[in-house]
This record gives C-alpha cells, structure tokens and sequence, in this order.
C-alpha cells in the first residue's frame, strides 16, 4: 500500500546524506497520505544505503503499525503528535544536521540576518526547549515553539522540519543548515545587523507567492 | 534559438553545487549574446538536476520573454539592469555562497590578503548595501559598488559576479567563494598584513596578461 | 584464512575516507574473530584505494604474524593490548579525524552536550594522555582511561574506539567526529548546558536497548 | 618522451582537487626525471579536467622547453630554481590549500602539535617571506625557509612541498592541509602543549624508517 508515497520517501530520505543533514543511520522523513490519513515513516536505526521503499513502516494517526515489518523510527511518537495537532503538515523530518544543532546546543534561535532566512522561514528560526527521545515530549516541544516557521531547534539534540508535503519539509531541512552555516560563519566575524520587520514580511510573501514555477 | 549558449549555460550551472556554491534551487548564472544581444537565464526555483539546456529563458534587455515556456529568475531584473549599463559584461553570476555571504552579512569587504586576491580581483572584494529581491534594486547597487572588480557582495544577501563571459563570471564566483574562506579562516587567526598596492597591481598585470594559454 | 572477516574489514576500512576520518594512509581498524581469538589488520602505510580485502595481516594476540606478506599497522602492539585486556571488545579502530583530534590536541574531553553523545558515549567522551607510537604505550592508555566509552581521544594524536564488532567500534569512530564537530561549532557560539546525568542514562538506556532492529 | 613520468603526473595532479588542495587552475605538480635532469611541469591555467597527460610540458633546469606546444605553469621558474638548489628533491607541489593558507596568510609557521606532525614533518612547518608570482623570487623564498622539512608556507599566498619524488611532494602537500585543518581547529579551543623535541625526532625517526611496507 502506498508505493507512490514510499517510493517518494525513499528518494527524500537519500536528500538527507547527500546534503550533509545525516550520519550514519541517525534522521528520518515521514509523509502523511492525505486520502488515508496514514503516516509513512522510516525503520529504526538502518543505514540509508540499505534503505529500500518497501522498508518503510505505515502507521495510523494512533501509532498502531497498519503495514511493514521492522520497527519504526524510535522518533516515531513525536511525528504522529505533530501530525494530529498540525493537520496543515503532510511531511516531518528530524536531522541533527551539524550547525543547526550547534544553535540549538546552546537554546539559541537563527535570527534574520539572511534574505534566504526570510524567502524560506519568514522570521528567526525558533528553538524549543529539551525533551527525552521516544515519547511523545519532542512533539510537544515542536508544536509549542514552532510557530509559523517550518522549522525549530531542540535543546541540546537537533532540529525538526514540517511541509504540506514531505519534499517542503526535506527542503526546509536543507535551507535550515545552510542559512545556520552562513550565519554561524557570520558571526566568529561580528554581530550581522537584522532585516527589518516589514522587509522580512515583504521577502518571504515574494518567495512564497512569485517565486519558482506555477 | 541560442542552443548553443544554452548548453554552455547548462554546464556552468552545473559547475555552481559541484563547487559548493549554491544550495538546492539558488543560485543563478545568465549569459548576454554578444551578436543579438539577448539574455539566457535560469528559470526561477528549479533544482540543478532537473535543469536542461531548453529550459533557460530567452529576454531581450527589456525583460521582453523573447523564449521559453518557464518563469524565468526571479533575479532577472537585477541582470538585466547590469547588462544595460555594462557592456563589457556579458555574463553574471549570482549565488549565496556561505563564506563570502557571512562577510556579506556583516556588509563587510573583502582585503586583499592573499596573492589569489591580487589575481583575480585586482583590489578588495567589495559589499554593496542592502535591497529587496525582485526588482532591479540589487541591479542598481551592483553597478553603484562593483567598480573594476568581478565580483561584490550584498549586505545581508550574498554576491553578484560578472565577467566579458559566463565562464568568467562563474570562475570569479567560484574564486570569491574559495578567497573569502581561506580570509575568514586566515581572521580566527589573527589580522593579516594586506598585500601593498603596487604589488596588487603587479599581480593582477601578469594575471591578466600572463598566465593561461594565449 | 578469515576470508569472511577480511572482506567485512575491507569494505569498513573504505568507510574511514568516506566519512571524512583519515587521510592518506592514515587510520586503521582491525577485527578479534571470536572463534579463534586471532586478530586481522589493515597492513602499515597502504592507500584506501588500494587495499585489497587479501591485504590484511593475521595475528594472534601475542603478535606472531599467522598469515599475511604485508607488514602490519605500526599502531597493532596496542591493539593487541586493548584485546588482551577487554575480552568484550572484538573491534578496534584509530583514526586522527580532525575535530575529535582537535579536542586531543588540548588534551579535553567532550562533555554530554547532546543528545547523540548520551545515546552512543553514555557519558563524556575521556581523553587519555600522550603516548609514543609503535609500541603498547597507546593501548595502555587507552585500557587506563577509555572506561565504558566506546571512544577515548588520545593527547596530540587522534582517537581510539572499541565494539562488540568490528562494525560498533567504526560506528563509534563516525559518531565520534560527528559530535566532536558540532559541540566544536557549539563552543564557537558559547558553552551549552550539559544534559543531567539521570537523562543522560535513560538516553543511553533507549538507544542500547530499544534503537534499531530487534 | 618521459611518458611514463607524465602518466605519472596526470595521476598526481587529480589527487590535488580530490583532496581538496586546489581551486579551479590553481596548483601545480612537476617532477625531475633523474635520469636526463629535465623537468615535467603542469600547463597554466588549465582546468584538472580537462589536464591530458601530453598536455604536461617538458623543461631543462634553465627553463628552456623541450616538449610541449603549452606554455608552463607561471611558477615555472621557481620550481626550476629549487631544483637547481636541492639535487635531493625530485617532486614539487604548489597549492593554495585553504587551511594551510590561513597560516601563510598571518606569516605563521605550525608547531607541532600532533604526532601527525611529528611523523611527516620532524618539526614545525616554516613559513617563508611574500615574494611576487613569475620569477623566481618565491624559490628563493623556499630555499631559504624550508630546511629540512618537506613543506614551507608563503606569506600571503600558499604552500610549497618538496619530496624525493612528485607523490612524495604530493603526500606532503595532502598532509600539510590535513594538520593544518586540525591544529586550526584546535587553536579556536585553546593552545595546545606542543611535543617535546625528544619525542619529535622519535616519532618522526620511526615514522621514516619503519612505517609502512619495505
């Protein structure tokens, strides 16, 4: 069931080592089916070269396992929490891509130092506080600071990103490293001065509504 | 019409992730043809491995659509802008690469440090000030800062380069990005002594008349 | 002899460049076959490209050359030490991956700043004293001070790990460098809070016994 | 002529941008054939992909061609003069190597800080005057500064390596990058203790004498 969306998964889960998100088997993608409200989710703990699509675990909203057989991603919980309370989300992934989580080390928001960090985020990039992995904790962290953004910090663990589609939110995973590299970067040489307000809110409802391909 | 330019511009976008200059759909190289004096450029949003040659735009400097069925880049404006007051200039480049974007962010230029400096910019890197993407206001503050060099930055944004072609103009992003690495890395050191003027000019004389093929 | 555990050395040892560990010829990993107590090699001063899974030395734990025409790692009087003295490790690698190694340059270990170094450390990574190659010095100093961490940095060297499997001790190696940078680029930002020692367990306790396929 | 030598120099010079040693045209590889005493040196300016083994030109110690229809590298004449002076060195690599540079750029030499050092180097690695680019001035330079390690730093401006052959110069030119990628990193954490000169000339007398294959 699902091949489309498993096979989509499959080709964004690859996004993830090739753009220097992941290590080894840490991270994960999943995809909400908008027919069928089920979630598609990574296996746990396997190396991303061995991933296949048919790998891929497909839960209902409640976590019970509807078809695969190894076990789901241990992060599992958290993404079926945001799914239920952010009904706008069809797509969740979770890295701890090396600069971001260097901010989110140290419970440090991204300001908009960056036009790229206003086109992508519309604002700073927010970070919530720590959380035990496993339950359903992270996801509550993620909702109560995630905002409007498409992406927050965890205290001293990593980073979560959520799209109406898996492909928005791998992208929003992608952009997250590279505007927190640029400013990391940034600031060993100084304090960068922030984009006003107004020109944030124009810069991110251009790249929302003008930019790319109708 | 311009197939052959198109396919040069193919493989120079190409050259933009190779060299780590450009993150997912960003970044954007143009060409001017010097005989009809159109422009070829990317269409807007769309992923480096998806591109093909008959998918860049065709514009006269007006902005007219003279070919191609996709929206072309959002920085369109801004390029075409440069080549009507530049006509030495028939290629440009823009990208957010990271090292040279965090002196950007900080509106900061680049010194010339370093004899690779020297070489191919003649003098320092300049950084232009701050402007809203999708107009022709970024145009506006390339010609107002770039001077005799290939390449300025942007405050808060990124850089802009130009060249007599695209190739040059994608040779002097790829230098801008490696120069303000190796000057970033060079300034968590210390301060380096600036190369003097007249060695500069000396430098950049057999750069430009010596070095390469005749 | 020991074909199947040459080629699974093999194909790991490719693992140390592509994960940006080693340089050059530099690095090793070597496995303890559980059946006959012997122990395989990478051979001293041989490119990555150019090892061949037939390469590999053959030792027993008194380090008698059993089979094999290369002459072994510089670094396998330790290992053979390490094997000596930990009848639960089965393998061993030695890599100077650059962050891990800065923080061995200076002789510091990495505290618990996130939550992949509970997951896989369980606690600090500790960092031994300097050592002289060639001989058992190394492997004494990483038996003193290595205690339950698979990973322990060596003072001006690099850093040595240890599993269950030759596989566990390459995993520890990749997840090694891969938090001593981010808690790097952290400390560039400031000094994070350490994750409590109590969350720190019931991480550790998660990742051991629920992470990954049963 | 000397065709297996340009082979030979093909090879070596992918290693460069593999390695990340080089940008764009920039670096350069020659080696002395011992025999006839000429000089096979990188043309100028030319991509390493598009670098042929014929393409390599064939020089005397007096800088006239012997073979080749490009003109040679722009440090041609330096690379003549350190031969000239060094009847020991048959291989010379040229790099602007990013981390290596930051510390030519600040006029610094490397302590030894890592056995890595201690091992290929058997002391710090010097740093040499600025000299302009074309003539022989940056071999003086080189002569004068190097003594016996096999790497020298160029203010404002690069690497030289030297070896008894073109892959011993390279070995020293990856290895001169990797320290200096480490000893960076660790200067932004703290000073390091340097290794006491005894233990230097151990490592380094094992490092030459007994590692790797006989």
């Amino acid at each position: 069931m699902l091949e489309a969306l498993k096979e989509q998964l499959h080709k964004l889960h690859l996004e993830l080592p090739k753009n220097g998100l992941v290590t080894w088997t840490g991270g994960n993608v999943s995809a909400r089916d908008p027919e069928t409200g089920l979630v598609v989710i990574k296996p746990s703990g396997v190396m991303y070269d061995d991933l296949r699509p048919e790998d891929h675990v497909v839960l209902d909203l409640e976590g019970d396992v509807i078809e695969g057989t190894l076990s789901p991603s241990s992060d599992t919980a958290s993404h079926l929490y945001i799914y239920r309370h952010r009904p706008d989300v069809n797509g969740i992934v979770h890295t701890h891509s090396p600069y971001a989580t260097a901010f989110a080390a140290l419970n440090r928001p991204i300001p908009v130092y960056l036009t790229a960090i206003a086109d992508e985020f519309g604002g700073p990039i927010p970070c919530a506080g720590f959380a035990l992995i496993g339950g359903e904790e992270i996801g509550q962290q993620v909702i109560e600071h995630i905002g409007n953004s498409p992406a927050v910090l965890l205290k001293n663990h990593g980073v979560f990103t959520v799209g109406k589609s898996a492909k928005a939110a791998v992208k929003a995973a992608v952009m997250t490293e590279d505007v927190a590299r640029t400013v990391w970067y940034a600031l060993q040489l100084g304090t960068p001065d922030e984009i006003a307000p107004d020109d944030v809110k124009k810069l991110h409802d251009r790249y929302t509504n003008v930019y790319g391909q109708r």
